[in-house]
This record gives structure tokens, C-alpha cells and sequence, in this order.
């Protein structure tokens, strides 16, 4: 039993787990090059937005690796050039961009080439070591509060192969593992593409955790017949005032958690929060394509040419949500106001009080 | 475009529409044999309730026809035999037993087989009729409750191809349809076994209705984001207090209609009240098996092995219940004291108020 990675450095090479294959096959794949790096993003071999992040700025460095200029600056215009060609692999992701100008910035100080390769790497490995430790504090506050809490459901995969380790949602469960906390996790299959069936229940079972798979439509009934305690998931993005973007049918558990009486927690890191929106209602939903839910694999369960509605994500208002889990602590309340005091946004502006 | 039949009664002989096939195939069958019949209801090519016991009616008459015994008696000893037989092909359903009975009873007053024959057909029709007649009166009433209501949700499939014709729930869209009334109606694929998917979305694609189709995760992000007005959906068990079992994923559906403030209908015949059973906590609920979650056809989509909780039926409690549609009447506001009431249970005992 062992919490699985999608992530590692190993001698000298970056090596990602294949989640397109799982949970059929467990695939490792070693990227050579920043077109596989590319490619890996792209076609969802790597998912979740801080393990893209990770894996872009590992990609970054790597990339550099075969740029042999003869000047400093020579070389940091291929460096960009590299960041920019990787940033167009998921668009949508807040954290490749993030990632990517994080190395950029770094790598601004070297005074050769050769430095500038080194800074890069350190920096990737810094985001890398910085989001596991950042999801292991998540996990330590979200098991404070699934404190006398056993059976908990979630939705999707905000888990370790969506980070660095550990996850957000899924990670008081790998930590209580590790503990001897017998959780037993109620994971939604997650429809249209099956997170949680393929990846929620994969990852748990490899940590060792009590899983059992429902259908998004159990939901309801699961709750009352199994006595669920709470409901955790988690995020893609948190508005300022709380309200939250997360995988579609997550605001289905909100209202089902709210009509049950059980606490609904969303988890995760301080990067998700955009205090620039006000609120969920500035959030564009993305539509994806028709074939997602007409067809299962190339088999079709619905009439050709049948009129579909796919919205990825939906948004969550602030008040169905008990707390927000981030590393920097547990917010709660009047979101408005805790999420930047708890974010420690105000420190050093006098603000705080 | 017209409103699809799923048993019809031609030139002599039983023809029904494999389900199973749809949507992709539109195969017709003509059952010869009793053991056709028995067969194509055990293997899921006939479903619904009422549509199961107009099948197994038709199916005793045409059993029937092969019997050229010397005696009444030997006659109706074969018939009782046949009726046993064809009881074992579905036994939780409910109305197979009630229309198998009802022929039983029929075919007693025959003075010879031949009359007994030409008896078991004549009332095997008009249980065909009579249901026909029952699901129009349902989507008439349906219809004057969805008045100034155009967007309207559902789940599974309580359609025309359940019943004789028009369905429960479906009804008031495709009698709208003929009328002219424009209904926007999303169906909820219905996992595990796609009946929203497959059959709903056909079914009212055949009828002309405007039908988008979604997860059963998209529910509450669709109330908000397209306006639903109402939900409706059918039945399995009415219990005494109007707590209802139906299709896994109901009881979601009434959550959301309450927190939303739209309304939620039940639309279901007499036949489906079962007023022995005070409330829905006495309805047992039927597992399935893993299979139907972990694979969709032969295709895994989850780790082999994988714990599932895999139940067919919820329960949705009677207070989130704003109206039960009979072909009898309108059941609101206490049910326990309106349901025998419009169903007309006291006529004749003058308690009728």
C-alpha cells in the first residue's frame, strides 16, 4: 500500500504516470522532450491543475537542457519561447501559466546559460516539494475536522495524481491511512468522464482506504442509507466570496449535504482562490463537446445526433459550504471577510486584525 | 413523427419492440411461443410495469391457442401451468402477477376451451386498453398541471414504450406535442442502465418533443442555468402516506425541485399505489449487481474488484412531493387521507366526504 504519483525526478528524468490508461493499465512514461511534456498535458496523461503546473515547469527545464546558445540571452529567448509553446497546452489552467512564469522570473538572474539551466530545475522542484507540503497541510486541517467523522463522500479526483502527493480533497484519507483512521469513502463516479470511478477509486484503494463507487444518482439515497457525515471536494476555483467552480454535480452534493444537515467542505490550495472575481456568477462555465455523454468509448448509449447540455463545472455558493480547507488554515464563516485574512493577504498592510 | 408503441396486437399475433436493442436498432418481434414471451420479458426486451403485464397477458392467450385438450377442466389446469410460468419471468413486478390473475379469473366462466381461448384474449386487449386509456387521462391531467410550465425535467423512462401508449411521466409531452404545446424537456440519462439515454430521448425524439439530455450530475446546475419549471417522473410503489419508490436518482431530483422551489410530480396509475404499505421505510430496496456500475456494456471503467453499493430504487418522502397524477385524479395536500380518497376507495361505503 502507498499513496500513488503522478510526478517524479528520477535520475535526471521526469517521469509522469499515464492517467489515461488507469485504472486498466499502470503505465509509467519518461518525457524526453518538451513536445512529450507538451503532449502529456494535452491529452490528459497528466490532469489536475497543480500537477500540470508541475509538470510543465519540470518540462521547462528540461527542454532548456538542449539549448546550447552562445550568449545568456540567447539563451533565456528560447527559455521563453519554450514557456510560451507550453502554456498553450491547456489553456484553461491557472496553474501552467503560474508555473511557467514563476521559472521565467526565476531564471532572469542566471548569468549563463548553465546557471539558467540549474535555477530552472531547482524551481521546478521547489513548486513540486512546495505542493506536496501545501496538500499535506491541507490534509492535517481537513482531518481536524473530520474529526469523529468516518464515512465521507466526494466527487471527481482531487486527489495525489491531481498534485504533487496527497491531493486536496482525498488527502485526510491517504494521511488518515497512514494513522490507522478507518475512513470509509463514498466516491461518486463523477459523470460524464469517470474520475471517480477510474481515479478516486484506483487512488484510495492503492493507499489502502475503505472505498466504495456510487453513481452520482445514489447520492440522496447513499447519504440516508449509509449515514454519510460529510461530504468533501475539491476546487477549481473560489470566487471572493466563497463561492466555489468545481466539478459538475458537485453543487447536486452541496444541496444534498445542506438538505441532510451534514457539513460540505471544499479543499484546497491558496492558488485557487481569485480574489479578482466577486462572485460564482462572474465564472464562464465551459461547455464540452456532445460526444462526452452520447458515447462511452466509441460506444454511443443515446440516438445519433441527440441534443446534449455538458457544462464541465458548476459553481457552488458560498453558503452551502461549511468550511474551505487551504494550507494556510481552515476558513469559515463570512467568506468575504475570512478568506483574506486567512490567506494572510493583508500581512504586513496593517490590515489584519 | 409519432408516439412510439411497444406491444401491439397484429393479424393475430403478439409483436413487441426490442428495448434492448434501442437506440440504435428498431427491431420488431413477433412472440409465437410462450417461452418467447417468458424470454423476452426476463431478458429486459419488454420493461415498464404496466407494458410487462399486457405482454404476459397476450402471452397466456397465445399460449392458449396450442392447447387441444379433451376437457374444460384439462384446459384450464393448462392455462393455470402457463400463468405460473409466465409469473417466474419478472417476479417483483407487481402488475405481471395482477394482469396474469385477472386472466385467470376470465377464463374460469369459459364452458369449453375455445371459448376459454377467445376469453383470454378478449380481456388480455382490454387490459391493453384500459392502460392506454389510463396513461391519456394521466397526461391530461399531467398537462393541465404543467399549464404556463415549458421546461421540465425527467428521469428513466416512464414512457409510452413502458405502457399500452403515452406513458406516465411522458405523457402530458407527447399528448403537448400533438396539441402544439412546446415543451422543452431535459431527461436525465438515468444511470446505471441509461434508460433517460437510451429510450427517454429516443421515445420523445420520435414523438417531435424537444428533448436535451443530460447527466443525472447536471440536475441542479440545469435547474439553475436553464430555467427549469417543473419535475416529473414515474413510479414503482406508492405507499399508504405517498412516499414513493422509483428509479435511483429520484429522490436527488425531489432535493433539488425543493431547494429550488419548483415543483415535483409523481404521475403513476392506481394500480402502482400499494396502501399496505404505510410508508416508504417499509419498501425494500434491490441491489444489484456491481457489474451494471463497474462496466458499461463489456468496457470497465472502474479497478476490477472494485466495492460498489449498487441499489435500483430510492425513496422520495411525500412532503417533497407536490402532486400525485392519476388517471383518477390529482392527489395533493395529505395524502394519506387524499389518496383513498380520489382514487375512490370509500365509493359505496359512504365515507366518501
Amino acid at each position: 500500500m502507498s499513496i500513488p504519483l503522478s510526478i517524479a525526478w528520477t535520475d535526471g528524468q521526469l517521469v509522469i504516470l499515464n492517467q489515461q490508461k488507469l485504472p486498466h493499465e499502470i503505465d509509467y512514461l519518461t518525457l524526453e522532450t518538451i513536445e512529450d511534456v507538451y503532449e502529456a498535458i494535452f491529452t490528459l496523461k497528466v490532469r489536475g491543475a497543480p500537477a500540470i503546473g508541475i509538470a510543465a515547469a519540470y518540462g521547462l527545464a528540461v527542454a532548456a537542457r538542449r539549448h546550447h546558445t552562445e550568449t545568456v540571452e540567447a539563451f533565456l529567448e528560447a527559455v521563453q519561447t519554450d514557456a510560451e509553446y507550453l502554456g498553450q497546452s491547456r489553456p484553461t489552467a491557472v496553474n501552467l501559466v503560474w508555473a511557467l512564469e514563476r521559472l521565467l522570473e526565476t531564471v532572469k538572474k542566471a548569468e549563463t546559460a548553465e546557471a539558467g539551466k540549474a535555477l530552472l530545475l531547482e524551481e521546478a522542484k521547489r513548486i513540486h516539494q512546495e505542493d506536496e507540503a501545501s496538500c499535506r497541510q491541507i490534509g492535517e486541517y481537513a482531518l481536524s475536522l473530520l474529526e469523529g467523522q468516518e464515512r465521507v463522500m466526494t466527487i471527481c479526483n482531487a486527489g495525489s495524481i491531481a498534485t504533487a502527493k496527497y491531493g486536496t480533497a482525498l488527502a485526510p484519507f491517504h494521511l488518515g491511512s497512514e494513522r490507522g483512521r478507518k475512513f470509509e469513502v463514498y466516491a461518486c463516479e463523477t459523470r460524464p468522464v469517470f474520475q471517480g470511478a477510474r481515479l478516486t477509486v484506483w487512488e484510495l484503494q492503492q493507499s489502502g482506504v475503505d472505498v466504495t463507487l456510487i453513481t452520482d444518482s445514489m447520492a440522496a439515497h447513499t447519504i440516508g442509507a449509509k449515514g454519510i457525515e460529510a461530504i468533501i471536494v475539491g476546487a477549481d476555483r473560489i470566487a471572493a466570496n466563497g463561492d466555489t467552480a468545481n466539478k459538475i454535480g458537485t453543487l447536486n452534493l452541496a444541496i444534498l449535504a445542506d438538505a441532510y444537515g451534514i457539513p460540505f467542505y471544499v479543499a484546497a490550495p491558496a492558488s485557487t482562490f481569485d480574489l479578482a472575481t466577486r462572485s460564482g456568477e462572474e465564472i464562464p462555465i465551459e461547455e464540452r463537446k456532445a460526444e462526452e455523454i452520447t458515447h462511452i468509448g466509441n460506444q454511443p448509449v443515446a440516438p445519433l445526433g441527440t441534443k446534449v447540455f455538458n457544462p464541465a463545472f458548476d459553481v457552488t455558493p458560498a453558503h452551502l459550504i461549511s468550511a474551505i480547507i487551504t494550507e494556510k488554515g481552515i476558513i469559515q464563516g463570512d467568506f468575504q471577510r475570512n478568506i483574506p485574512e486567512v490567506l494572510n493577504l493583508y500581512a504586513g498592510k496593517g490590515e489584519k486584525s
